[in-house]
Parts: C-alpha cells; sequence; structure tokens
C-alpha cells in the first residue's frame, strides 16, 4: 500500500478563507511565486500526500502557504469539471473557514511570493477555477448566515447590536433595516444583555451582549431562519 | 493532456440513493459480483473515468450498476481518510438522491450481483466505509427535511396530509404529533387544498393537497425551521 509522502497527482485541495474586519468581508489569497501561475493570485491551495487525510492536507496546507493555522476547516464542495486545471485532469476538494483576520500574521510560505486578505468587492482575477469556487463559497455562507448561527469567533467576548449587524450586512453584501434585525435577533434568545456599555467612545456607549452558548449550540443543531 | 477513457485509480463515487414507498425510507444497495469484495452489500459506486467531470461519472455508474437513471444527483460530500480503502488510497466522493422507488426497476450491471432496496433500519453490512457514508448522509437528510421542503418528487402529485407526515417520520425515524404538525404545514402556506378527496379508501376520505410550486421554490431558496 502507497501511503508516502508523495503528492496523490489527480486531486488537490483549495481553501476559501473568509475573514472579517473594521465591518468588512474579505477573503485570503496567496500569490503565485512559481510554476506556470507564477504571479497570479490564488486561493490558497496544493497537492493531497498519500499518507495524510483530506483534512489534515487541508490544514497543512493552509498553514504553510499563509501561516493562519490551527483554525477549523470544513469541507464545502468537490470540483470536478473536465477542463478546470489547464495542464492536466485534477478534481479539487474545496475547504472553508470563517476567521478574526486580527488574529492571524501573514507569512507566504516557500512557494508563495506574497499572502494578503482582499475585500471580497476587489478580489483580483484568479488562477484556474478560483474565482468560481471563492463565488459559489460565498453564496453558500450567505445562505449559511441564515439558518445557522454565526459569528462565535468572529467578534469579540462582548460586542454591540451594531457589530452583530454589520456582520450579517457584510456576509450578505446587503444593508439591513437596523431595528428589524434588533428585534428578530433578540427573539431568537440568543443573546445575553451583559449589562455593559461601550468604553471610551465618541457617541452614545451602546449595549455589550455576549452569545449565550447553550442556545448558540442548539440554534448550530436544529438551525434557524432568519429572513432578510 | 490526459482526457482518456482511463479511469483515476485514486478516486471514487459512491451513491446514496434514498428511496420512499410504502411510508417507509430505503436505501439502495449493490451485492458485488467480482473482486475481493465478492458477494459484499456495498452503496453502488465505482472510479470516476479522465474523459468525465465527477457529475457525469455519478450518473454513468448508478444507472450502469442499478438501472436507476435521470435523476438529479446531488454531491454530499468527499470521505479521504487515510485507511478507508483497504488496498491503496483512495478518496471517494458521495453523491445522494431522494427517489420515489415505484418509478424505477432495478437491473444489476455486468459486475454486480444483485441490487435491491433495503429498508434503513434493515440494512446488510457493507463493503469499505459504506456503512458511516450511508449514516452521515441521513443524518444530513434528516436536517435537510427541517430546513427545506422535500418531497415533490416522492409523494403523488395530490397527497394527504398523512401521507406527507409518513414521509417525515420515515426519514425522521420518529412518530410526529399529527395536529402539531397540520398546523406548522398549514401555516407555510406550501400546501393548496385541492377541493378533492380520496378515493376508494374504507376509512373516512381524507382532504387531498397539492404543493404550491412557487411558494415551493422559494422556500427551496430562503430555507425555513420545521421543528420536531
Amino acid at each position: 500500500m502507497n501511503f508516502s509522502d508523495e503528492i496523490i497527482e489527480d486531486l488537490s485541495i483549495d481553501c476559501v478563507i473568509f475573514g472579517f474586519k473594521d465591518a468588512q468581508l474579505h477573503v485570503l489569497l496567496v500569490k503565485h511565486g512559481i510554476g506556470p501561475t507564477l504571479g497570479q493570485w490564488a486561493l490558497p491551495g496544493s497537492w493531497i500526500k498519500y499518507n495524510e487525510s483530506i483534512d489534515e492536507a487541508a490544514e497543512r496546507i493552509l498553514s504553510s502557504q499563509t501561516s493562519v493555522g490551527n483554525i477549523y476547516l470544513e469541507q464545502f464542495k468537490a470540483f470536478g469539471d473536465l477542463k478546470r486545471f489547464p495542464a492536466r485532469r485534477v478534481i479539487t476538494i474545496a475547504y472553508y473557514a470563517l476567521v478574526n483576520i486580527e488574529k492571524f500574521e501573514l507569512h507566504p510560505g516557500p512557494t508563495e511570493a506574497d499572502v494578503t486578505w482582499f475585500k471580497i468587492q476587489d478580489t483580483p482575477q484568479m488562477a484556474f477555477d478560483h474565482t468560481v469556487i471563492f463565488e459559489k463559497c460565498l453564496a453558500f455562507l450567505k445562505h449559511k448566515i441564515q439558518h445557522e448561527p454565526i459569528g462565535f469567533n468572529l467578534l469579540p467576548p462582548k460586542f454591540t447590536l451594531l457589530q452583530l449587524l454589520e456582520l450579517y450586512e457584510a456576509i450578505l453584501g446587503q444593508k439591513l433595516d437596523k431595528s428589524n434585525f434588533r428585534k428578530k435577533f433578540l427573539k431568537m434568545n440568543l443573546l445575553i444583555d451583559t449589562k455593559e456599555r461601550q468604553q471610551e467612545v465618541s457617541h452614545r456607549a451602546a449595549t455589550l451582549y455576549r452569545f449565550d452558548e447553550s442556545v448558540y449550540n442548539k440554534l448550530l443543531e436544529s438551525g434557524f431562519t432568519f429572513e432578510i
């Protein structure tokens, strides 16, 4: 049986890492430093080895190319169209994650010329079919945020309703009605009023909330419908 | 570039086909007729070829092994643990579908000794990690039915609330409260009262409903939450 360190030639991993910062949704891209796509931007991605599971491969590749590590990567979808990769037949398995940008320092790996966060509305042209993978994953995220609680790892432990609203607006790519949003969220019993207020703000200090962890986990399981 | 008829050796497809009949959820299995797993039951599955997309491969494999064709197969998930396949490193992409059993005639393919529907509570031991794939896909379906309308292709065009309830109970694997179920479903505006009643039944003839197609499609898009 071949469980060697060699790569499986027909199969790759690509990672769609969404980041949140300053009320903006970003995506993490690398600039290729070698090979036929030299100088092109792309999703972090590479080949799976015979001696690692696909989940392990995703973690290794992301961390070696970008230094973003120790995060929960979830499988999104395999992309297997005939001509998606120019040189030969390659099927790729896309993974995704949502992270707080400020928690990570970026360092390009040995084969990357650069690594950086792009605002999702300002992404450059990407190599291969990576724009398609990114857009499908973004559509999936927009759907997901309307049915599952998201934000535990994106917001500070105590946050204002405005910060939560901005997270939803950043992912959905549209403005939401503030008072409707507040009403719907408070009705879900997901937020706990910490009885504290924002410090050191020039405007009127807003109430700080935190997620009710048990409701959050229950909603993760059961899902909900948040109509926009 | 290799776009030949040869198989990609590291990569397979497995299909989890759920069928509905007589108020029971079933899964479609084949009995292997050749090779080291001769005589074992398994999900329909085989190798992807260089000259077909993964979606095309899924359709070809399912139809050649079982005669179930012309159905919408959706990608579920890739399974890529190191030792999931005994002889060598193989990553598999699982697809799934939900069909009305009565619409299909089964015929085993040239490498299959048999093909049949098993009630999901009576499945035999399966080859490789197929039991794991089946169980994960069933859990996914249970979650899905609480958030998306399902049943358009499983129920007759006009159906009773009891038939719809039985579909939900079969997938969820538990009894539901009848009057609660009726109330929740009627509130969704998904069902249209056809003003007709069941014919030729010994018990009191129940009202026949049909799905409101535009509400059905809207709910497919937006999702809903059906708490059980």
